[in-house]
């Protein structure tokens, strides 16, 4: 596996320095503005109330801190109570608008009616209190300004106090101070990282309240402490899955997620607010314009990275940019939506992702994808050059939208793959998905774009002549087919495209339409005439180096005797629906009887040497029938798409399933095909279980078996998988996975 | 003068390749998206109907196209009709939504009821009729779907049509073709810059109608085309003007114009949609992130490029860009709202530049701007980290928002001043000004932040011992005390902040308010104490190098005796509110007998030297004076800056002010102040009568006088002026100008 390498040093002065020479921000502001966690100068030891002779005077019989006890183990207290256990984190994570408790032992009984002390915590450089980057914590609840704070236990020398952070502060890494007040001025203890806390989002704190409180507990528990997910892709009526390891708490994840946001330069005092949050990541996991996460590519050649189809998860990702800050190569739309879903989740935000079936992309809020036919009712390939994505992923996160009025909040559309022709905005939402299903697209962010990729309607165009164009049919229903995403608490699947749009054809879907377009939404107005003859191509289910029938069937309801001239193109598509390679040409001319409305069938033989040494990606075809009825002049038109289905990997364990025992697992695949596979890349990981690996099989003959034994040692009890796929140039996508229950 | 030159060639390659490899749109999309005015392939000179037997057929009687020619001089009908007869540019320039003229001369008289022809326009790569970058237009009403067309006038072999481009069509350079239809194909016209038009919006256009009308028309003549510009700034109380040459109609402004929307990769599509031209260009004003125009600097230091004040005019500025498409050195607000000003009015948006005095900027929707007191009353400046911009200057561009509900049209901000601390957001609006007066900040685009700039408070705090804030003082009255704009049709001053804002203190004040923090504008929400003792510092008018009094009046209505330990300070300021130098500490002790309301004044003299040797940038005093009232603990403040005026340059012209005819500008200036100027910049230019000039002078020594003078040719008759500006290290923005009336 190769990530990009990090640039000559010289590159990176190069790139920033085009706009140069450098400038300095001064007269522009006071300072810098504090846009990095990353703690800045120190809070000082000693702050003196006045000049002092010579330095501080020597301590007499004033309160002095010993050690401070931050509880932060997965078993003590603060983690248990904060769902914060499970983070492979060394540090105290806790999450706002609960309190948390931190122990102190001074160097006496503490004396509520002389001693003055207070937590000082800090983010950020410049800490200032009107800005909450700076929050002193008294013992004493009237004191306390911004966070509240009590004595929960006093034994001996030892004081317990509980910290309620406010359920909008900042979210982040903070420092930790003790500070006693002397006569003479402030003692602080020393900086020290082990006192350093995470404070997170909290979907769980319902008072007080914070913007991401998620109130129904299947879907919180799966959106924000489920590591294991299902991403569905291939067809609307075909559904393939894949799993994946979201890992949000695996080692290092959290602190790739807090670089992220310095890396994108988010202010420190924005990193409260979930949709601040959630549109800069949405911008920073894909590098355009950003040196963001994952570089795109969709071309099939991934010489220099790996391919989209071969990661099993974040892991090896989030940890590979925070390494350096070099965007890792490559991504398609389930890779940028698995990573940010890691990103949202592991900072407490719920999040989830989706997949569209039939998605009107890159078309910028225009609700039409345009197909051209020539006179005679035949595809113009040279002129069609809008496609439909088969699917596409995003993500939704859960959240109040305090920027909006009442009722749009809930769950929003992000989506981190960069929109192509979209104002080069390669950055979307949060979008309101009620405001998405009831036309109120002028709330942002980026409500028209996540609109249309579920309205859009198809339109074919005839050409004439002169050039200009006629429509001549319009499928409103083909787009945004169907939304899906993971059932909370299960493996199934949970349709959501009610959440998106009204009924097809409904009273509301019309009112919502014409909504949008009030708000700038352009969509073909034209109406063709209803058609007497009706043509289809049902579904079919094929396993890939298989033959397989293609059948037509006509509908003639005109009573009448109809002749169909008909035009058949099958394609390799890439799974943006870009054609790749023809493999199909038929135009038979069909006569049609007039029958009770039952089906004329016309069969067409599509053979394995037809295909196979075309496919692309995901091994989809794409089959479009159009013609032209002889009598009317009427156009007819059918799409279908068919996703090969892939080999499965065998994936086994073995040994007693028990924290700190070493297992093996075993990843087996059998090539069946007549061809040799090349430079194959196989990987293996499980959530808790097993860091990502991954091995190169330059060559894997037909008929041979590949067996690969790896050993991994469990890290956490309770249910986990191992989750394995195989790639390579001509076989992408064959996955794998074993369910594993680890006892303590 | 010093434009940034352009970098190494490699740089280029290796700041863009930073996420390499360079990955291909392959299987992303069928074919790159056009984003580039520029014209793609050729349209076929001939395209076959059927496969022909040997090439096209000898043309036997069929119709030919001899010439074509475009009306496009400045007294043809064409530009005289659509208000483009002053662009210095030799194609043809309309307007969208309004008939223009174009005369063909065929072979022989055209036959309407045999021959077939059309015009046909296009625009970027790969043009198609359904995203109407392909627009043929015939003689005959009924077969045009697109844009309107019909035959105006025909005499002999020459026909005279009329085409009526759609008023939502594409602003940009359209390619032109007469198409003839033989029974073999369509033949068409070569290839000819010479027939290239622009198309541009048309505020002028009600009926059909374009989403820039402007119907007031003295607005739309001065918003539209004029060049003159008048740019406020200094004080609410102390204005001062400096004229700007907009040079929207210059040679090569136009295309510069364009080159920087397709140096911002906006899709060809978008172009026809004023929100979307206006939103991507607020981003490419500005060098940040995407390589714009102008590159910020603040500092002082202008030493590898052209201080921001040094600037008069914007026609230097875009022609360096366009000219290689590396960022010009340096802008500050007026420069970036000035250029992008001149860009708007050039594509016939109407915009015009305001000016907002005391501006909270960067404090990203944020409503308050904090001021930290320590115990005594004194401000702490290391503490101190937010500032007031003495103004701010951004712009207003007019248009319908169709993406929004009814009653958001009408006046827009955008601002293309890079904001600091906006999640990184390096454009601004359009925002609805109706929005931001009512509080409605909910609608895109970033109307908070324009809302936070004209409404922040002012709060102070006072720090206690254990580090905790309290607010003393809350002034609501001093961010966003006057917003200004130059006149339509005159040289006088339009005051439109009741345009923004809801009178000081009137109950819709409060509401709007109120409505704004329901969508999440954070505020401070204490009211301090009303105080017994009131203190204000009355303005003053100062010309650099002279000494002067400042006055502190304050007011004791308590009706007993008061003790108010004051601090003055005085500091030299940037413009944008951050101090430079403190050149004044006074802690006067003022006692106050009860009287009945008269003021007790304390003067406190400043002398030059005070000054003069810490001056920077425009030459800014900032007078804060803060204390507490002994009795009662009370904090009074009162804050003044003082804009130091600059003498005057002497601009005069000799000779016959007539087209075509040469004469004399001479700019003079004499140094009356007691030390040298050095490497000084004096610039001198006019619209539609000289380009820009300049001239460096190492040295002017104390007492001495220059005087530069140049010659022009005026190019247009008509009103126009001759702006002239001198400005080195220790004096800026000086600035001259004469009226010129050019005869025909």
């Amino acid at each position: 596996m190769a990530e990009p390498k990090a640039p000559l040093p010289a590159t990176e002065t190069m790139a920033t320095t085009r706009v140069r020479p450098q400038v300095s921000i001064r007269g522009r502001s006071v300072g810098p503005i504090a846009s990095s966690n990353a703690v800045g100068e120190e809070v000082p030891e000693f702050e003196p109330f006045m000049l002092l002779p010579r330095g501080p005077p020597p301590l007499t019989d004033y309160l002095d801190v010993w050690d401070v006890n931050m509880l932060k183990e997965p078993e003590e207290v603060n983690k248990q109570q904060h769902h914060t256990d499970r983070y492979a984190n060394e540090g105290l994570i806790v999450r706002r608008g609960q309190e948390f408790q931190i122990s102190i032992t001074f160097n006496r009984p503490h004396d509520p009616s002389k001693d003055q002390f207070a937590l000082e915590f800090v983010i950020g450089a410049t800490p200032q209190y009107s800005k909450g980057t700076y929050i002193p914590v008294f013992p004493s609840e009237e004191r306390n300004k911004l966070w509240g704070g009590r004595v929960l236990d006093t034994s001996d020398n030892v004081l317990t106090m509980g910290i309620l952070p406010r359920a909008d502060c900042i979210v982040g890494k903070y420092g930790m101070y003790v500070a006693v007040v002397t006569p003479y001025g402030i003692r602080r203890t020393k900086k020290d990282p082990s006192r350093e806390l995470y404070i997170l989002f909290n979907p769980w704190s319902f008072f007080p309240d914070d913007s991401v409180y998620l109130e129904d507990g299947a879907e919180r528990t799966e959106c924000v402490l489920n590591e294991l997910g299902i991403i569905y892709h291939g067809a609307y009526d075909d559904v393939s899955e894949r799993s994946w390891n979201y890992g949000q708490f695996e080692f290092g994840i959290l602190d790739a997620c807090l670089f992220i946001m310095d890396k994108g330069a988010l202010p420190i005092t924005n990193r409260g607010d979930p949709v601040k949050i959630a549109r800069k990541a949405s911008a920073m996991i894909n590098s355009k314009d950003d040196e963001g996460v994952l570089v795109g590519n969709w071309s099939g050649d991934y010489m220099y990275g790996v391919a989209p189809t071969s990661w099993t998860g974040s892991v090896e990702i989030l940890l590979s940019y925070a390494n350096g800050g070099d965007p890792v190569c490559y991504a398609q739309c389930w890779v940028y939506a698995a990573v940010f879903n890691t990103f949202l989740r592991c900072l407490g935000i719920p999040a989830r992702v989706v997949t569209n079936f039939f998605s009107a992309h890159d078309n910028d809020g225009n609700l039409k994808t345009d197909i051209l036919l020539d006179e005679n009712g035949k595809v113009d390939r040279s002129r069609t050059r809008d496609s439909i994505w088969n699917y596409h992923c995003w993500n939704e996160c859960y959240m109040a939208r305090l920027d909006l009025p009442e009722g749009f909040g809930g769950w929003q559309v992000v989506d981190a793959t960069p929109q192509e022709t979209s104002d080069g905005m390669y950055r979307c939402g949060p979008a309101s998905v009620y405001a998405i299903k009831h036309g109120m697209v002028c709330y942002p962010f980026d409500a028209p774009f996540v609109f249309a990729e579920v309205n859009s309607d198809v339109v074919f165009y005839q050409r004439s002549r002169d050039g200009t164009l006629t429509p001549v049919k319009v499928n409103t229903s083909h787009v945004g087919r169907l939304v899906l995403t993971k059932a909370p608490g299960s493996n199934g699947r949970s349709d959501i495209t009610s959440m998106y749009k009204f009924p097809e054809g409904s009273a509301e879907e019309r009112t919502v339409l014409e909504k949008a377009e009030e708000y700038g939404v352009r969509r073909q107005d034209v109406t063709p005439p209803v058609a007497d003859v009706a043509l289809d191509i049902p579904s079919l289910e094929v396993k890939v180096g298989a033959g397989f029938d293609l059948a037509l069937d006509f509908r003639n309801s005109s009573g009448q005797r109809r002749t169909v001239e008909a035009y058949t193109n099958g394609y390799v598509v890439y799974y943006t629906g870009v054609p790749s390679a023809e493999i199909l040409f038929q135009s038979p001319t069909v006569t049609l009887d007039p029958r009770a409305g039952d089906a004329e069938r016309k069969v067409i033989k599509v053979r394995p040497e037809d295909y196979m040494g075309k496919l692309v990606e995901q091994a989809n075809l794409h089959f479009i029938t159009t013609g032209k009825v002889k009598e009317t002049g009427q156009i007819v038109t059918a799409m279908r798409v068919i996703t090969l289905h892939k080999p499965r990997l065998l994936v086994q364990v073995a040994g007693t399933p028990r924290v700190s025992e070493e297992m093996l697992v075993t990843v087996q695949f059998t090539n069946d095909f007549k061809f040799s596979l090349e430079n194959v890349h196989v990987r293996v990981e499980g959530p808790g279980v097993m860091s990502p690996h991954n091995k190169l099989y330059r060559l894997i003959a037909p008929g041979t078996t590949i067996s690969w034994t790896e050993s991994f040692i469990p890290r956490r009890q309770g249910p986990s998988k191992l989750m394995a796929s195989l790639d390579c140039h001509a076989l992408r996508q064959v996955t794998g996975e074993v369910d594993v229950h680890i006892e303590n």
